[in-house]
Parts: C-alpha cells; structure tokens; sequence
C-alpha cells in the first residue's frame, strides 16, 4: 500500500485527495494534514482523505509521495518541519503558483535522499477551502511538473502519474519559464482585475456604477475576488515577471488610448484582430489539442527529453529577450 | 390591439421579444424587422414575433411603440427611413449601448408629435445573434431609461412598462451620466480585456501561454469576443468616457507597479481592499435592492422626478470633475 500525504487541505490539496479517490489507482493511502479542524474534518467528511493527521511531521514518515498544498508562502517553514522524517527515496510535490522560488526552496531545505518534482495545476475556483472542493477540478487541465536538477526520473514518473490520475495533462516546464508565462495569463489578469475594481469603486460615482454593473463587469473583475493566500504568494516570489507583463500592457493600453482618440477605425481593426486570437483560443481549450490552429502539447516523454537537454528553455527565454529589447524599441525614450 | 415593431432582431431585440411574449402583456401584437432572412425566420421560429416585415417603413405605420435593436452606427439611417411613417403620439425607443449621441439623432431626425425615451438594457451575452436569445436574458437586469426633453410623461411610462415587462429593473438617468458611468462598468473593461488579448497573443511564447491558460484568463479575457457591431458603437460614440476611465486605469496599473516593485504589502492591502469592495458588490447583486451596503435603487418615480429637477445628475457630473482634477492632481507633472 502507497501512502501520499497531502498537507494543506483547501481547494486544490482537497480536490487532489477527491480526483485520486476517484481515479483507478488501487492499493493508496491517502493522508492529510491540516492545521485547521474544520478542514481536516471537511476533508475526511468529502472522502478526499481515508485520514487525517494533526502534525505533518509524523504523518510523512511512511510517505511515498507527499504534495504540499498549503499557501505559498508557508513552503519554507512546511519543508524544515518535514525534512528529518521524510523516508529516503520519497517523492515531495507541491501545488504553488511560482516555481523558481519554490525550487530553491527545496533544494535548499530538502535532503539529498528525497526528489523533489514542482507542480501546478492549471485550475482553480473563485472560491476557496475544502467546500469548494470538487472531484473534476483538475479534469483537461494542464498540469505544469518541473523536475529539480537532481530528482530521478522514477520520482518524476510519479508526479506524471499524479497529475494524469486526477484527468489533468502533464506539461514539462523549466521553472523560470513557468513563473513567465503564468505572469502573463494568470498574474497579469488577477492584477488588471483589481486594478478595475479599484479605480471604479473609488470613483465618487460607484454607487450609480454598481448599479450599471453587468456581466461584463463581474466576469473581468473576478479575479479581484482570488483568495488572498494566493495572491501573496504570487506578489512576493514573481515580481519581475508581473512587472515585465504590466509594463506591456500599460504601453498596449498607451497605444490603445491614441487609436481611441485619432484613429478609431485602427483601434475598431485591432479588437477584429483580439477576437480572433480568443476565439481560436477558446476553440483550442474545448477541443482536443491539435485540432485547431494553436500547437498540440507535446508528449511528456517528448517534452522532458527536450527539457532536459534545454533547447526548448533557452530558445524560449531567448525570444522573451528578444521581445522586450522590440518594445523598449518601440516605446523610444519617455516622454 | 397595441403593435410594438422590434427593428433588428439581434440578441437583444430577440430577447426582448421573447421576454413580451412570456409577459403578462395581453392584446399585444409584435412586429419584428431585419434585412438579414435567417434572422427573421429564426425570431418566428422562436416566437420572438408575431410576424416578420421587410421595410421597417412599412411596419411602423400602425404602431404605438417602436424598438431600435439594431447596431447602434445604424441609428441615423434607420431613424431617417421610418420618420416619415411614424403615427401621431408614437413612442419610439433603443436599446443602444450609449445615450448622448443617440438622443442628438433621435431630436434631429424625428419629428415632433411622437415621443423618444432612450433605453439600455444593462444585460448581454458573449453570443450574439437571434440563436443566442433568451426569455430571461433581462431578468434582474438594470434598464437605463433615458427620456427626451420633450417626451411626454405616458411615453416615459410605456417604456418603463416595457423594461418591468421582461423582468428588468429601470433606472432613470441623464445620457451624458449614462455615458460616464457605463464607459467605467461596460466599456473600460471591454479595452481591458481585448487589451490583455492584444499583448499576451503577440507574444513569442503565446503558443506555450495559451497551453496554459485557463479559466482565469478566461474570464478576463471574455469581452475581447464582444459582437463587433457593439465594439463599433461604443468606440465611435462614447470616446471621451473611455478615454476618462482609460487615463485613470492607465495611473492606477501605473500606482500598481510602483506597490509590486517597492511596497509589495501595500499592493496586498490594496489586494484585499479591492476583493472586499467585489464581494460587496456581488452580494447586492444576488440579493434583493438595498439589503447590504450599496443604496437601493430609487423608485422610478423618485428617480424621475430628481432627473426633471435635475439635481442628481448635476451632482454627479460635479463629483466626476472633482474626481479628475484630484486624479490630475495626484499624477502631477509627467516625468
């Protein structure tokens, strides 16, 4: 019997221990441990866990795989209270938003006789805790693995083979082209949003406002909502990659702002040209991949070979370089 | 028997059509109009109508009120082809996305002994289309009511009727009020979310981003899809409240950055302040008017009489002002 001891028993912890129950692995144990009563018992009353146990470190002794799905930036203290009583050999994950920080802290507080394979699931809710918690969160998703330098290619099959239980599709990524690439889909998102909510609910007309508000309104103001664990974790280990997105998309909104006011039939051009890159897009994310314009995700096996011989991250950050040299080109000196 | 002529039977127009067939309205006969075949075949198809016909001229002749659905831009053309033809005491209304420019056509192109009471229905859907009409798409919805000066009070009434009918709530309000306020709730965010499109697409590694995107970006991104008609109808009518919201977006991202940078726990406080301001706003919109923190919406005929007097609405174009003049304030010079 494999025991997989999931720490931190919120959304994504309880909805990983719910999408394994579920799966066809036979023969697991599974678990938890949570600080908070109410979502050890909310954990075991969903079946997301056979058992839970109050103290991590006595709970990962007998651990093959342990998942830390606690908020980001508890890692440190989790991963030092854990450290002398992992058994050698065993596998540690984690479920965070970033992963170049996440790295260093594993290497740094990890022993050499454990691997350590980052993780993250691309899936969330607007909702948070064991309550949210649901079986399919984690179906279609894709599911980013980075793999530490030194981790052994049997640990890294296990996470393959965690992320493939619970209906999600494994995505080789080395961890600073990861924090990246979330900045521009996840980070910057979540930053515009609340940038919106911010600057309308502080207006002198928000009462009449919020009143107007629609649908529109909600859908691009959700993620102001994000839980607050999250967003701390975001804030405080990928800056630079946040600010390298917001800095092209405050010259994107500059550039708007002048089409808006001289040259509407550009600007009206231009959201032709957005809508289509969505739509595409969309088609994409509800079809099998490959099907439809945008590249199919490559094979794990493919994907980690690539990785590991490092052609696939380089060419990438180069291009990222080569991008932001082009638009502090374009942007000239500041006026 | 009382005709209502629906021109354009869009989404919208649809959608209202439906939404009277499924009212309490008795002895009511609707006539809908639009050039395109399939979109007339489908509003009989779904009851939308009573009949279809193919010159708006000729429609509106027996008619006692008369519905603009169409794109807004087509406005002046259609108002030229039915003024002539309009009986006496006809009420005529839209449902444009803007007001200012709207009342302007409606006062240079109709004549004077029937009646314009501007509308907008606060309610929309990511489909555009007959297909994507629904009996429900107005229920709880905010109906802005904006009347001409000269309209008369029983042409004000029937398009308050109209708007309680479909299960909407109106809201009376000044066109250039209007205006200032959708241009932060409807049209700041449709910038923003073809914005994020624009910057995250023209990426270099948007192929590996748009794997990993997900229901986040989804949301944010969702009104990049708006209908282009609507798009263009906003863009060409309502420049100066997005260029408004735009300028104080742009300051905010700006304030933002420097937070991320430099004081990243200030941008959380801000973070949670935001979310705190979205959750309120969010269960005012589930619950009945008035039960928590937003005011209630006034009675119409509260409302009404405030907008005749007009103290409301110099109020707030006062409040505005002052908004921009300390948000200049604030920036002070450009660096």
């Amino acid at each position: 019997m494999d025991r997989i001891v999931i720490i931190g028993l919120g959304l994504i912890g309880g909805s990983l221990g719910m999408g394994l129950k579920a799966s066809k692995l036979r023969d697991i144990e599974i678990v938890g441990v949570d600080c908070e009563r109410d979502a050890a018992l909310g954990a075991r009353k969903k079946g997301a866990v056979d058992s839970t146990e109050r103290m991590a470190a006595e709970a990962v002794k007998r651990a093959q795989l342990v998942i830390l799905a606690t908020p980001l930036m508890t890692f440190p203290e989790v991963l030092q209270e854990i450290a002398p009583h992992l058994p050698e050999g065993c596998v540690v994950t984690d479920t965070g938003s970033t992963k170049a920080k996440v790295m260093e802290w594993a290497e740094h507080y990890l022993p050499r006789n454990v691997s350590f394979v980052g993780g993250h699931p691309m899936a969330g809710r607007e909702l948070a805790g064991i309550d949210a918690a649901t079986t399919t969160l984690f179906q279609e998703a894709t599911y980013c693995i980075v793999p530490a330098m030194e981790a052994s290619k049997s640990a890294v099959e296990v996470v393959v083979g965690l992320a493939s239980s619970v209906g999600a599709k494994p995505y080789f990524v080395g961890a600073a082209e990861h924090d990246m690439l979330v900045a521009g889909v996840s980070h910057l998102p979540l930053v515009l949003s609340a940038a919106l909510v911010g600057v309308v609910s502080r207006s002198p007309s928000w009462n009449e406002m919020a009143i107007l508000a629609s649908s529109g309104f909600r859908d691009v103001s959700r993620l102001a909502s994000t839980d607050p664990g999250l967003s701390r974790g975001i804030s405080l280990t990928n800056q630079s990659g946040m600010l390298y997105w917001l800095d092209g998309f405050i010259q994107q909104l500059n550039d708007y702002r002048t089409a808006i006011a001289e040259k509407p039939e550009a600007f009206l051009q231009e959201l032709a040209q957005v809508r289509d890159a969505r739509d595409t897009w969309l088609l994409h994310q509800k079809q099998p991949a490959g099907q439809k314009g945008l590249p199919e995700v490559p094979s794990a096996g493919q994907q980690m070979m690539e990785l590991f011989v490092g052609s696939r991250f380089s060419e990438l950050l180069k291009k990222q370089e080569d991008s932001l040299r082009d638009m502090e080109k374009r942007r000239g000196p500041r006026s």
